[in-house]
């Protein structure tokens, strides 16, 4: 079970309520929508109202402006928990928070109480937007995307794939190059209102799994956008050590969809029998070694994700780059194969979709594909192990 | 390449044309509408009309009743065909298939030109309908589902799910225990009328994968059906080498699949180039060294079901078991991995549902969990390696 | 690098510099020594003497004894570091010392005070000598050699294999069942001296790995000992959670092994080419991904480690079975393949015995199958987590 | 068992008869002296002369000449079944074998003359010798050693590593550059005698497994040879498609083993018991699973081998790269994970060098490090799946 399980010695006392808190909602909460919103491919309106309320919504905002402000071995351990009871609710929440992070590290004031209200007094999603077509994920190489000044203000111009909350959220952080720079150097984040005028939606979302994502294509042609819309001068994005923390984050949403399905599995072996077997399927020599398996794996990976939230907050960018390449690589590896597993185990019932089994596996399978992904992920580790650049 | 791959020796010329018919309109016909088939959840008529049309629907037709009277190495390459154009056509022509060759083995002469000709001239299809609640499919054990002579004929009375083709099928080859019997002799086939009296088709089919093999669940209460309806005497299905050319069947499905996700893989590497590399994905050495995998994986999958198929007339009841059981584990092992291979290969853009791979290895993941699944078939192989029984 | 990676929180600054000055004799003496050892199979006399000359031959004997009295966290770390020298002499440290705490848990006061100063002042062995010829490893089944109350003392009759340090060790203690008691109430522990009558050392040692653990057959025939032999009454030993203890230590044998072999790798493919690619191997993306794996899996295995050694104090015997069986299991696994994968990655050069990768991969292999083993380890996992038994 | 099980259609009953004396000679002859060889690293001369005696010598010398002029279909089957009694003796039998098929393809008359007797009525062995210091085994890229004219015939100047047959072989195939020429076009095959002056056999050999292949180092300083040693022109030896066929008899040597490895623990478990478990092993689940497994593994790789050999006559030079690459890759593969669990299934006595399987495990882990070893397999089969060059 994920809440006794891994009490890690790093989180305080009021830390570990915020988690309890993020435990109960997901499972009196999200839960219960979880296959609903899959089944739609909807934003979790609900679970997000029901976030705001309990202050998730702010998990990451500093406790300045009215906050969790939780560092990292207590945001994963949010993350985790919520993506115990909805895996999408999760990462919308993780997506947003990054974005809050961004605002900490590089937006000034004025900004800041600008932006962290919307969040805290009115319960507002922002989004980030950064894939862009035919490019790999997770590059640290110049975006296409382009903002550059104009009268009054800035212009946006490119075309942004998997735009999650795209049509839900108040604000979008898109990831651009400022015109005029050479490549990374240029790399301009910019908060820009959902609603300006020049941003249009289009393309469905109708994916395998993560579907209450909603993240359709976004093209944006001359939005307008003011100065203050900026976060940072050209270039500051990459040296604030917060764009490695999404791959931190996802570990955690796969981690939590995982063990949820494990434990299913578990519950329904010890209270199930298959006939002509007459013992609980919890007797089942096979069952006890996959779920033996099973757990030991997802434990591994969850121990490697609590050490790199605890390294976080001591780490450089590039440091932080490692701690999440492999956190995100152990989840990954984990959680699917313990989810493919799960599906095995219980057998040709799980494949129906009035068991959440399925729905866990094909959430987890497409998380995989997230940036860094798996390939990304395992370079980026062996480079830092064999001192490579 | 699945066509021109592996030239099977032991097929004879006639043979080969069918095979490269089956090919064709697989690729004509089948793929274009499997998507929609997938989408909707809904019997594949328009395919099993094409089917008909070119003989298919009597792959397992003896010849001197007007079908093609397959042999095993013929019969798998034509399954493994049609289901790279659609896995669930394929996936129940071939449960129709087995019916065909039970009523070769069981039926009298009577019997015969009774029912054939509905599918030979009428194309009509048959179901079999063995899985019951709470029992492990495949297994050998007497089923709960009972006929019982009564003024008439037989009255069926039982529980049946997974349900392949109801609601489509003219008749459906129930699988029953005899009244009176014990355990494995009252083994007794039925095939019923589809719309005979007493039959209900209740519950939804919804499930991850193998979406157009529409498998509710059926109730038979006080069915009637009349004597012609018996295939053989109690206890003889087990007796004739039928019932273990499912997993024949099966293991051809999930092969021709995973080989449509790997030729969609490779030709999309061949075109497709991903920023910032300028190069075609073809020339990365990661993509390079997963196709190998996966196409050495499936190679040595296929290898084995030709072979299993080709010693098949030879083998008795036993050895045709251990044949199939080894087919299906390795075709089902080499087929889900090369399955989400591709799905990592591609990224992202592999999970929206505007490309086949999603669906794909939605496929492959149920058809997995047929019977005999992965550790029934562990058990059977390595019982016979190790001379238990 | 094994030194710095993990420093876990809940060990001591003194217990930390014990972990140390492990580190720098394992380094400085226990290395090279190894290959010697391993090519003549014999004791590692020389090994043991610098153990004892920096106290580590007491690591368990508590301090009132004057020996180092670590706990388990600082323990496991000591062995890991003394693995990453000599595998074979950091197991028979190992075994030693949890006859140390058997001594500890068990013993009388006189006992004490007649068997710790052998360790610490006159630097002397003590082995553990449990398996029996045809039983399974590790089983809590009642051993078949026999302890029989005898004029002037106890009799021990039996045979034993796998006596690691006989013909060495000072002291053997040998695991036996009480005559006249019924199964597992009868085990009783009995401290012989290795130099009694009645043992016959015999057969002789020469195994794929672990070749300097020296571990041949013992003979018991009417081996006379005294009443101070004994360790506690029949039964005893298996409620005091001691002998759960050796599963952990294994774990940390492996994993100290499988680092210097990831090490080895590591540093040549800094410093190496292979031509005709002009880089160094470290620059080649296949090293790098293999690297990353290996590194990985190494760390999810040590930090389960290390989080069981943690748990150890607070764990009741059941627990504690768990926990070692899942350390010994994760450890095991993520072992042998990276000691596999190594040799890989080097290629053909490393299968020669002028370099230790080739000694490393055939130490990791051979204890791989100590108990717990494998199978034993996910039966215990998963009967933990089904809640069986 | 290898003999019954895969009676490939496409070999004549001449052949047949081969195969079984090869099956024959391995489990009378080379079976009894495989350990002592393996003991002691020492050339298998009694072996070779047995070897001699049935015409097995000369397997790949045409028929004309005297030999048994097999085609690679019979041929990998002899030599998978020498392998099944000594992995060594199959493996220098190998390479000698290529040596001979290369004079087939570049020897003029008097050459094959000259040498073919040495083998048919001599019963001498020819080595081929290749690999350099600090180069990739396999790689196609030209070599170090250099042959060059000067008066009366050409020197030979280099340094050549993993010489098998060192100091036992009548002939020695030398890999050189032809002085003067250009990279790949200078490629030149000489075949020296080996007691020619300017030889020096240097390093010892003391390795982890196939440890009677004996390969030292061996220095050619000014070693003068007539021209008649020279095989074809320069740049020939690369187009006659010989060389690939190494990787295809490296397959079978390690199928041979790997099944040699299996069947003896399927026995093992037949006829053993382990206590406190009344049943024979083979009726432990566990068991069943593992070797239904590693007999699905090598069967897989087995047909893959063979039908890689069935397509062999009629491939060109860079097909037969492919299909030796893909036999290679997942003969390894199969075998070094059968020969693993072999281990573990047995326990703790397989390390014991009285049982077999380690000493199988040592030279089938080996045996994978030979080129082209698994990363160069797999590029060159995904290069060929994706049509790149």
């Amino acid at each position: 079970m994920i809440a006794s399980d891994s009490p890690s010695s790093a989180i305080s006392e009021a830390d570990r309520r915020v988690v309890e808190e993020a435990r109960r909602v997901a499972e009196e909460r999200l839960w219960p929508r979880a296959a609903r919103y899959d089944e739609s491919a909807s934003h979790p309106l609900e679970s997000w109202a029901d976030l705001w309320e309990r202050g998730l919504l702010a998990a990451a905002v500093p406790k300045a402006h009215g906050g969790l402000g939780l560092d990292m071995p207590a945001y994963v351990m949010v993350i985790e928990r919520l993506a115990y009871g909805c895996p999408s609710s999760a990462m919308t929440l993780h997506m947003h928070s990054v974005v809050q992070r961004f605002i900490d590290a590089l937006a000034t004031r004025e900004q800041k109480e600008r932006f962290y209200p919307e969040v805290v007094e009115h319960g507002k999603l922002f989004a980030s937007w950064g894939s862009e077509p035919g490019r790999r994920g997770g590059s640290h190489a110049p975006r296409r995307a382009v903002v550059a000044p104009v009268d009054g203000g800035y212009a946006i111009n490119g075309v942004k794939h998997f735009c999650t909350m795209a049509g839900a959220a108040r604000r979008c952080m898109v990831h651009c190059a400022m015109d005029g720079y050479d490549g990374i150097e240029g790399y301009q984040l910019v908060l820009a209102p959902s609603n300006a005028a020049g941003i249009t939606v289009s393309g469905g979302w109708n994916t395998l799994g993560m579907r209450a994502t909603v993240s359709p294509t976004v093209t944006f042609e001359d939005c307008i956008v003011g100065v203050e819309a900026l976060l940072g001068e050209p270039g500051d994005a990459m040296r604030v050590g917060v764009t490695e923390g999404f791959g931190l984050g996802y570990a955690a949403v796969y981690l939590g969809a995982a063990q949820r399905a494990l434990d299913y599995t578990v519950e329904f072996c010890k209270t199930n029998r298959v006939s002509p077997d007459p013992d609980l399927l919890s007797r089942n020599l096979v069952v006890q070694r996959s779920v033996a398996e099973m757990s030991m794996a997802l434990q591994g990976a969850r121990l490697a994700l609590y050490e790199s939230a605890d390294r976080w907050q001591a780490a450089d960018p590039s440091s932080r780059r490692v701690l999440a390449a492999r956190a995100k690589y152990m989840a990954s590896h984990a959680s699917q194969s313990a989810t493919s597993q799960c599906v095995q185990t219980i057998g040709g019932r799980s494949a129906r979709k009035d068991m959440p089994l399925e729905r866990l596996y094909r959430d987890v399978r497409t998380a995989t594909l997230m940036p860094p992904n798996v390939d990304a992920s395992l370079e980026i580790v062996g480079r830092a192990e064999l001192d490579v650049e």
